[in-house]
């Protein structure tokens, strides 16, 4: 069935690992977050990112975002982010709930990357007074929501236009293993050393069960960021539970391999797609150009994926799916 | 270590059978809360329950008990609960984050159990006015925070009283499989039969890793509390793996067994305790008077568990705590 | 100095006729809102717009839009503007506020009225899950923010949009007014007859002191709305000083004579612009093309305004700016 | 009317020299809080106090107490009252409202004075995890809710508290200049000089039409302030009109004399209550102990005023009264 699901990594298995993690996780500890493993985070993603990480897990990746953007904003201010971001367009408003009525502020970009000249724009286009809400953070998506990966450039322009209007950079990494992976840089590169204040790094997709990562850079977590994982309902009684699975996510670096195994797989399927592509291919995602005849024969032929507006469709392979796993899409969208 | 852990049963294990079913779960499945397992949810309930039942699969008990308070009452209503119940002093005010604001008031009683005199009493004080806030709400705890399993018939006084008002009523039942296996009645005739409107009914301590299933009864769920959720960041991709916890644990009544190994584990402390306990032990919990010098004493033995005030301590025994694992800390009370 | 005036109609002076008003209510009377003026408003109201209304007095536009959005829309849903509404740019997120969170979901249009197709393709686009904000209610301004009046098939057109997606239909009526006057048409045309639920009429620009109506047609108000207002802070003690002002305006059309005068001056104001107008001039406000030169040629002259974005001016006449009052600044445009 | 109504302050007339300063206000300036009269508050609330204030008017009590309150408190925190403080029982909320979610704490008392004994208690008793709520800030109503006055050293013991556990302190000054006009005090006594970070300063019970003044002592406004008022819709376009209020209300200490007033015709009656009283009246509120029969009685010759549960009613003396205004219901108390 990993050959012909392309819908989502949302619904991809769980790395025979992860699961041996929980397995060895079932033993008694302290509840919530004061066992073992949650206490061993912080640690282990400072040695990730070479340099002082403070770090809480978290079940989702809308929690995840949540937080760090309730933490970075204030009731009144505002977020600014790409037109068709996650977290504007996929989270039911979740992180307007979380920081107690934040305004989501939507710019426009070419492959859910923000124009940074229409960021420079729209910040310069605010007027400083009580009437208008004023953004307190940017968030970006890496790898972005078309599947494309920030170059460490690219975030450090953006960080660059943030960090002079006072504000804070966040990062939604729900796919960010597949974004480094891709790039074949540090994380730090992208992340921090461009300055990005926090990142909400995924493990789901990849290979977790339920384990996402809230990681803050430096100080800019601190007070406040646990009463709203508290708040929210997603301070876990055996909390060890989710720390064990992002424990096993980083041994050895299982995060980079079940990514590059992912990436692998979509790049042989884009080879297939040549120019039905909408967008480069860098990360698991691909955007393709599919009538909906063409739609209705791949499904007829057992595969499942979304169609894209009309005349498009989005093909996401999963780290469970590496070429072998794509050979027979491939060969169907090559036939077509 | 079972042996000496009775801190809280948050921190138990995870019951084998739960294990294995997350293994038999880790196959490709639709995302979300579309899978099979997921949807199955309702039906089970149902049977269990002798009614109609919706169900949502939450991964904490904080909320489980937000979500049902959110969907029954305004930001500018009220919930009434005991003084020391769990939302009211244990969850971070996460009942007024996810009701918008709604004020949780507290109302006195023993045992935990709202005190009906009181109750009416309150109610009666309350001016029918936009200047005070109007209760739309009442919440108890089945098994209550002090151990108690509140009988059909008190319930049955709470919602007569509740229903009066025009309010709804909600069971947080965090050990509410301890009440049922206490009370040796049918799971109905302590909830929607007594009046109750909806459960928290908490698997998470008594052998599931982080599931919780919110029952609605009758028609009392409807629009509104999947978006409650979604928008809390509850709603895990991979959600078939809450749900697989939920029917392992339902499956030849798991949770009834659990609750029993661990209520009985708690007769025989109970009898070892004599007249140091301070409430009658119906459930999984023991609340016992013993000195500062006492406590000193188990705690040097490796006995672990939370003082509760001056002179007096909380001991929970959890479903892998049987009769056996407890003689020892029973022998080493009975010793002081 | 009301010849120099034209940078908002917030800063007008009050009416006389208010002024009396409010020496007149200066006796004893119930507090709040149990006061006689009060109670006369729905009757006031619904004599006005020849069917039932109920009505709330509240000080200000922003809380009056608020709680009328708040009362239509749950935390999780949005609501529908033009991309430049007064509730989506000017009013610091108090919409979201007082709804406890709904998004505001803005849509292009011209002169500032929403386009029908793009509001048509905006909801055809949201995929009807609980991962996409949906909308539960539209909310057009008349006039409009570049100072257009719609029209009553207008209005119809956006009216039978909504409703056909079950939301509520609100109309920001800061300038109420200035449209009705404009249009010649019953206040009933441009609003419940068209289709319109609900109603911020505004007072204060056209005479006022602090006074505006939230007026809701038919039965769309009820149970929540007092109680936003109350816990919103805007219950004043002393309240029948709000609602004498509102008798004023409304006794022998005081509202209706004070917009036509400050029509007159916008009119006049208008024929010295001539094709510098970027909008016709259908209320009381102008869009103005102007160098900044000769911006500020007129401020060197005394006249005072806002500047536009780059080459543009805002013009606006208040009720207290007749044809004469206007005519020195009418003289000095057509001058430069 | 005055002779006879006694039912609350709120109610009362508007003083003539205030409605002069409205009058006087008439003309054309900037708007919403630029205008002269605004700008002027800071210094003239800094004289009056003898230190640094920052001054925001705002037209409820309400709202002063909320959006101080939500200053001072983050969503998850909590603020220490009375528990009967007008805060807690009589605001539907609105300090929860206002902060996004803050719990009010609420503490016994001896004449709506918080005890320090169990003021200390209660703060002792939180545990310092994110399970429980902190607080972050402790209100105290001055004059109370039961008329009393606190004095200096008062204030100071619950400062001593409060600021040793790193709170803030706000007083409810509804009746702040009735608190003053018994103490005989420097305003400056019973709040900075004595701890108070910021006080709702009341003018509308005391002869303002609508105008309270948020005094902030030293730095404790700041950033966030006047977003939470223009958030909550309390930015009135014609600010002056209220700013003017205040002014008029500061001018000669006409808020002195008209609390004197209110005083003396208490004192007029609380000597005709004689042993009826429930408390020593120090303002211009009076408890007193009245059967049924006797309230019936006095109400059936015309007097109105609230019952305040069984066998007791409040009686409110307005500024508008003076010993001569009172000379009625002062004989027939007398003669039941």
């Amino acid at each position: 069935m990993t050959a012909t699901r392309f819908f989502s990594d949302n619904a991809a298995t769980v790395h025979p690992v992860v699961m041996e993690a929980l397995a060895a996780a079932n033993h008694v500890d302290t509840a919530y977050d004061g066992d073992a493993l949650s206490q061993s985070l912080d640690a282990a993603f400072s040695d990730l990112f070479e340099t002082t990480c403070e770090v809480v897990w978290i079940p989702t990746g809308t929690a995840a975002n949540s937080i760090i953007l309730a933490h970075f904003v204030r009731p009144w201010q505002g977020i600014l982010c790409y037109e068709e971001a996650h977290i504007e367009v996929d989270e039911c408003g979740a992180p307007t709930f979380y920081s107690g009525g934040a305004k989501l502020m939507p710019l426009p970009g070419r492959g859910a990357k923000i124009d940074t000249e229409a960021l420079k724009a729209r910040i310069a286009g605010i007027r400083r007074d009580v009437h208008q809400v004023q953004p307190a953070a940017v968030s970006i998506t890496n790898a972005t929501e078309y599947g494309l990966a920030w170059r460490a450039d690219e975030v450090g322009a953006i960080s660059e236009i943030t960090k002079g209007a006072g504000m804070k950079l966040h990062m939604d990494g729900a796919r960010f293993a597949n974004a480094v992976a891709f790039l074949g840089c540090a994380p730090a590169d992208v992340t921090w050393r461009a300055g990005v204040d926090a990142l909400s790094f995924g493990f789901t997709k990849n290979g977790a069960m339920m384990a996402e990562a809230i990681v803050f850079f430096g100080d800019s977590g601190g007070a406040g960021v646990r009463e709203l994982k508290k708040r929210g309902g997603h301070l876990l009684s055996k909390g060890r539970f989710v720390a064990a699975q992002i424990r096993a996510m980083l041994k050895d670096d299982l995060w980079l391999a079940n990514a590059r195994a992912a990436n692998a797989g979509a790049a042989k399927l884009a080879a297939a797609c040549g120019n039905r592509l909408m967008y480069p291919v860098e990360a698991n995602e691909l955007f393709v150009r599919l009538t909906a005849d063409e739609a209705a024969q791949l499904r007829g032929a057992g595969f499942d994926f979304y169609d894209w507006g009309e005349g498009a469709a989005r093909l996401v392979v999963s780290w469970d799916q590496d070429a072998e796993a794509v050979a027979p899409l491939a060969a169907a969208i090559g036939a077509l």
